[in-house]
């Protein structure tokens, strides 16, 4: 049997959507339905891939199936494609199997040339709209299908409202409609050496190939590779009969959410607009009304959509984006799909649904993506901050941020990889403004509502962003805007509040979010499902109760180089290190050591009652010492000044060889870590004593402390057992000399590629494992995190030669082979072995599902993603069912 | 049945070395083979073993053994140990597993006590010889056994000499030893708060102990650290009954080689002293005479020793080192052993033994350490420059040094540490000072013979050493010499010649080794068994020359930033480096292109047939840029003069800032590698076009040139395949614009664990794998050759930590697990994968036979080791039968 290519929408269903693609599957599930769906044909994704894979071709099999299904169609609604007295009219969009929404092209109307206008008109009466109908039809296929300029059409009509003396376009005639269409038809024809194409089955033809060519313009695929969604997949094809919300004060168009998806609140949420073209609402060009404004307006209709949006929830078990169109008193719906929300709808729509039985918990679990509770986790504009408002527009996406303001994204772009932090503000957006407002802080638009371009996509990102701020009159030229008697220039710093739709003047106060109950409902639910653990990294006390209170069931990593960095102790700390003799290290190491006992009091009674994994120190020396570069030029001053104190020069140079002594070619590959311990016991043995000192202190004040020990930068077995005796041995002296017994682990990262290919001999000395996949990914790849992102890794994610930045997502690959491989033969030779990870992957969804795939025992992660890991956790465990 | 920790010399053979140790061994295999050995019992290794794990006591089981040996052997001999009318007197020494001369102690003439030595006076007639056996007993067993300080027996025994107005030892009478005897008794009480111990079976017992003890001395542990000799091991006791060579001029002793133990000529090569113990000999304290002489003196002894010489060396199949001593005129063999020698000796010996028929060409080739060739591939002093020489001493161990003179070990240890190039001067040398034999460049002394401590020590070591040099007068105390009217001092240069004893003025220009047919002959065996191709690492056309005269089969690295870091090519590098647009850049590599095109012509010339392999540019850009601290302290400078070229201050200003940019954390880890081609292909394109325009040009004149592209630090398939797309197009751009069609292969390092570890995705990609295991160390490891070896590396391997320095010997552990992964991997996907190593492993026996084990085609090292890896690549192949 032939292969089938195009669908008829009752031959399709909702399971359909690689074949048909979201839009089409959806469609097919409407007409399936039996809701009021316009009728028309689905042209499959396979058959966008055939057309790439011959040469950009359609082949003569898959023209027929479409010739078939378009004359099925016009059979069924009774109209014919170029008809002139009764002429079908269709819709031709693209419809991916991931929503890509506005990224590529759509073509309304097709099917209008000089004849079928006239039937159009005739047939409604109302040759206003038909000749506008047409009009727009030759701007918007002479735009996708035959590259010709938008701008060029936009001046035409601008000129033709100028010489009639006219201001909005609803005021042009028929008439007046005829003589922009003839300039228009006059331009194509200059532009393209060729008349508009006046045969409906020519157009048809043009639209489905220009369709299928959108599928790899540029802003498609950037937005796949943002999304992450993969090339091959390609676009179908939805030819649909066209409806018109643009006949009369009887007919609109709207777009509405079945829950508000800023809030998750239940009730219906969008907009809608009289007497227009449903592209008015999603370009932002015109400001809607709002939806509830529908039950005054078309009670009848309202109620009805209301029926159908319920209906469609229930069918969907998931909150709904709709569009709809009624053409004169007639409703139809034209589009629905699980709807994009911000995080907090997410979250707030998962739990109501389970609630409301639609789903179960662990559904509810899967819908929330963990990486967008970043945003809820984020900090928002102190309420008692002093704030001095400056405008007011609609909450389009939720939470704060601060900026310098800039007009254009290629600028925003460019100071984002500086480091500045920019707020874009824009009259609108559109996808060419893509990657500046993935380099922002936040996306300000003077115009267009809730669900235009950049709520949509600032939504979707993640992003703070306030919509039809109209008080806001932007200069582009000039780089500037107004707010009643404000001048604000670029560079200059403003906030915003995208949950409030407050623009404020300065930079602002920013504290710590609230959780919703929703939101501690659903971690509450990931806790009850998943099998991993979720620690938190933290190196104080503060940190640790924040951890604490976003659900860390430990500490994975405390680092106590931070300790040493404090102010006060940077002194003693470089008289440590500058120590000509054991005798004078050993006393700055005596002075150090209350403090560090001080330090480990805190924390492990924050985490009272769970582990605290310590790491003993890791960096390099020289890195508490005065930068060796500055040291050099400060000599060179005092050299070249007769006046110089001999003594401070003295001094100077007698630090500098020290400094220098200690330099590093790859510090990173240096003395560090373990290797630190080894050469420079006294350092360890006064961390340890600190630990189990402090460990003592608490448990006579009936406090449990659980510390875990952790040797830095193992990479051989022998270093282990060295530093392990070490331990041990201040750990009996503590207990010999507080007469307190505790217990307490000893472990070591696995953070470099020979001791997770040692595994085996390692696990012999270690009570616990932890993979510190910085600087596992870092020798793993043999480049450091510092260099590459500056130099080359930007230009290796962009080019795909690696799929995304190991330092932020694991390479399961190769870094992930190693973590295998220590697991096994750690296991193998000990299987009750902890297993843990405390790299930045230890926060990231995919790396966690690794982990807990791996067999770890817990992931660690900064407080603030807690409960991002926790979330991930319960997925994790949910899709991997054991 | 009772476990057997004691053996009769006849109860023994040669193969139960692990039990008897080297010496024991020997004996019994000796004794066997019906020769003239003095009778006696060893005790076993086990024994020495079980002795440590019971806390250092002697068990009664073993004592009993003891007890039975000592009693047959009084049976055998008819004396008796304590017997004042005929007593047996015993040598009690140590014997391990592996020969470790003069670092455990020796007892000789025990038995002796106040009463005995009357008996053996009368027996021997010899009062004189009698008390003087004694003495020499008493201070021997008081220094290893009591542990009394030597230097207070010297001083009485020069105080009775002086008393009596004598000079030397023999000049003693009887009574006046017994003098020495009386005060040495005294110096024991005193001392030792007890008197020597009269009764010979206390002596006996606790000479034994003393022994077991020796094992574990200081330069025992440092001698088996240095030899790689397991600590575990243990000696073997020997007793046995002493002969006498001290007893007049019919008596004497000896030690002699079957051949020249520094040339390898067939000759019996040796020393002997009149009336004189085994000690004197090899303490070289009295300059003996050559053995030859021995035929004037006592021919028939003479002829004796030259038959069982002649036998034993038929029976070990090996060169001897024989030690002797004649009684009475009757002759005993003492001792025979493998005899040490200089590479030289080794590989004639080894040659000459194939070509007697006693070996084959596999065990010939067994028989040389392939590292001891190094003495005989490195440079001699030029026979034709202008030397001037001080003074002439003994040849004791072949090979050219310079070097500045130091007189103590520890001072020669750590200028040796500190980068300097040092030769050891001293009267003598002792076990105590070999760390500084180990640090110099040669060693020269101003006593002692060919076979004294320095001697032998030098040769084990391949160092340069000259003996017996009697015009030096050293003075220790002012450090300096003097030699006719000439004063050297501490610091100041001189070269030395071993191989013909010349100690020269000032440092002396050295030339290429001449290498002797029988090495040539040695190295032609090796190739015709190794399975494993040798290439070698150079980077020109004089290096590739000098390769293939010693053997290699290719160039398995070519590195090409030499080529860039030629005085002419810097600016033009720099003026690259600093471009601030392509078209710049562009213009400074077209200036590169012909003199790149100039370097690979010369190298493809002279491998012509053979495959070179050549890696595109690896180390970072600023590499090539001015150093930052230097620009930094000149800016600086310029800043502060108030008369400072402003022009020339804004031009280093810029320069900075290039520098900065491209300045990077760690150069190790940074933009290095194929990421530069990544980044800027138009560098390795000027390359990879370089490549192939000589290669076709050198095609055109009929030579074959067969280029290898290797593409530096790949760690992700994609930037290998990137890579290889620009290589072919530049390979088919250059067949077409000369017309002419070559073969190339692409392939890449495997440097980083990321490829290691991916290599069945790498070898899709690619033709061949170059293990580049420095980096591969470095990485896997975790740290900087840079840094560590300055830092840390030097304690992890004094302690233990690490077996070997991993950047000398390949870590198979790990490193090597990842090469194992990567060969599985890599040939998984393509059989006919080309493997090779070249890291400077590739010249290291051990990371050879680890290669060959491993499936790899070749090993690629310095020319110079070439022939080194040669024979260890035979010595694989034959250890390790497939």
């Amino acid at each position: 049997m032939e292969k089938q290519y195009v669908f008829l929408f009752d031959e399709g269903r909702a399971d359909m959507k690689e074949t048909l693609g979201g839009k089409g599957a959806n469609l097919a599930e409407m007409t399936w339905a039996g809701l009021p769906v316009p009728p028309g044909f689905t042209i499959s994704t396979e058959a966008c891939t055939r057309y790439y894979t011959e040469a950009e071709q359609i082949t003569p099999d898959i023209q027929a199936q479409i010739d078939q299904a378009l004359q099925e169609l016009e059979n069924r609604v009774g109209k014919k494609l170029g008809d002139a007295q009764d002429p079908l009219l269709v819709s031709v969009r693209s419809g991916a199997v991931f929503s890509m929404p506005g990224m590529m092209d759509t073509i309304l109307n097709l099917g209008l040339n000089d004849s079928t206008v006239q039937g159009l008109a005739e047939l409604t009466g109302n040759h206003r709209f038909a000749y506008d109908s047409y009009r727009r039809f030759i701007q918007m296929f002479s735009n996708v299908v035959l590259d010709v300029d938008h701008y060029h059409f936009e001046h035409i009509l601008e000129h033709v409202k100028e010489t009639h003396n006219l201001t909005h376009d609803p005021e042009l005639s028929a008439e007046q409609w005829q003589e922009v269409i003839a300039k228009y038809k006059e331009l194509v024809r200059k532009e393209t050496k060729a008349d508009f194409p006046q045969d409906p089955k020519v157009q048809l033809d043009q639209a489905i190939r220009a369709v299928f060519k959108s599928w790899n313009n540029q802003r498609a695929i950037i937005y796949r590779r943002i999304n992450k969604i993969p090339d091959h997949l390609g676009t179908a094809v939805n030819v649909q009969m066209m409806v018109f919300g643009n006949m009369g004060d009887d007919s609109g168009t709207g777009v509405a959410f079945t829950r508000n998806p800023s809030t998750g609140e239940r009730e219906l949420y969008g907009e809608f607009l009289i007497n227009a073209q449903g592209e008015d609402v999603v370009a932002g060009i015109r400001t809607p009304q709002p939806i509830a404004a529908l039950q005054n307006v078309m009670p009848e209709i309202f109620d009805q959509f209301h029926e159908i949006a319920q209906r469609l929830e229930k069918h969907y078990k998931d909150m709904q984006d709709i569009e709809f169109t009624v053409e004169r008193g007639k409703l139809f719906m034209l589009q629905t799909r699980n709807a994009k929300r911000t995080a907090q709808a997410a979250v707030k729509v998962a739990v109501d649904l389970v609630k409301e039985g639609l789903i179960t918990k662990e559904e509810a679990i899967m819908r929330v993506d963990p990486h967008s509770l970043d945003q809820l986790l984020h900090r928002r504009i102190d309420p008692h901050a002093e704030v001095n408002l400056i405008a007011k527009g609609l909450p389009a996406s939720p939470g704060a941020a601060s900026g310098q303001v800039v007009f254009d994204a290629d600028l925003a772009d460019k100071l984002a990889n500086d480091g500045k932090k920019v707020i874009l503000v824009r009259p609108e957006t559109t996808p060419e403004d893509i990657h500046g407002m993935v380099a922002s802080q936040g996306i300000v638009t003077s115009r267009g509502g809730m669900t235009s371009h950049a709520a949509v996509v600032a939504r979707g990102m993640g992003k703070a962003c306030i919509c039809g701020c109209e008080s806001l009159r932007i200069d582009l030229r000039t780089k500037q805007f107004t707010v009643d008697n404000l001048l604000i220039k670029e560079g200059d710093w403003i906030s915003i509040d995208g949950g409030t739709g407050r623009v404020l003047l300065g930079e602002v106060q920013l504290i710590d979010p609230l959780l919703s109950l929703e939101f501690k409902q659903l971690l509450d639910w990931a806790d009850e499902i998943r099998k991993i653990d979720v620690r938190a990294n933290a190196d104080n006390p503060e940190d640790s109760i924040k951890a604490r209170e976003f659900g860390a069931q430990g500490i994975g990593l405390c680092r106590t180089e931070h300790m040493f960095m404090a102010v006060d102790r940077v002194p003693i700390v470089q008289e440590m290190i500058l120590a000509e003799t054991l005798e004078e290290r050993q006393a700055a190491l005596d002075k150090l050591l209350p403090m560090q006992q001080g330090d480990f009091e805190g924390i492990l009674k924050a985490m009272e009652g769970l582990p605290v994994t310590i790491r003993l120190l890791d960096p390099p020396l020289h890195e508490f010492l005065p930068n060796l570069e500055e040291l050099l030029v400060e000599i060179t001053k005092l050299r070249m000044q007769a006046d110089a104190d001999p003594e401070l020069l003295r001094e100077k140079e007698s630090l500098l060889r020290k400094v220098r002594t200690l330099h590093e070619f790859n510090p990173m590959l240096g003395h560090r870590g373990c290797r630190l311990g080894m050469t420079f016991p006294e350092i360890y043995e006064m961390q340890v004593i600190a630990i189990f000192r402090a460990t003592a202190n608490l448990k006579r004040l009936g406090i449990d402390a659980q510390p875990e020990v952790m040797i830095p930068l193992v990479g051989h077995v022998n270093e282990l057992k060295a530093m392990r005796e070490l331990v041990i041995q201040k750990a009996n002296a503590v207990m010999g000399e507080t007469g307190m017994h505790f217990n307490y682990m000893i472990g070591t990262m696995i953070e470099i590629p020979r001791a997770a290919l040692t595994a085996d001999e390692i696990a012999t000395e270690a009570d616990f494992f932890s993979f510190g996949t910085n600087d596992l990914t870092q020798t793993t790849f043999g480049f450091s995190r510092d260099d590459a992102e500056g130099k080359f890794l930007h230009q290796y994610v962009n080019d795909k030669i690696l799929p995304d930045n190991p330092f932020a997502v694991l390479d399961q690959t190769g870094v992930g082979k190693l973590i295998e491989t220590a697991e096994k033969l750690g296991r193998n030779v000990k299987p009750d072995l902890k297993l843990g990870i405390c790299g930045e992957h230890g926060g990231e969804k995919s790396s966690i599902e690794f982990c807990y795939k791996a067999g770890l025992n817990y992931v660690s992660c900064s407080p603030f993603r807690v409960p991002i890991a926790r979330l991930a956790a319960a997925q994790a465990t949910i899709k991997n069912p054991r």
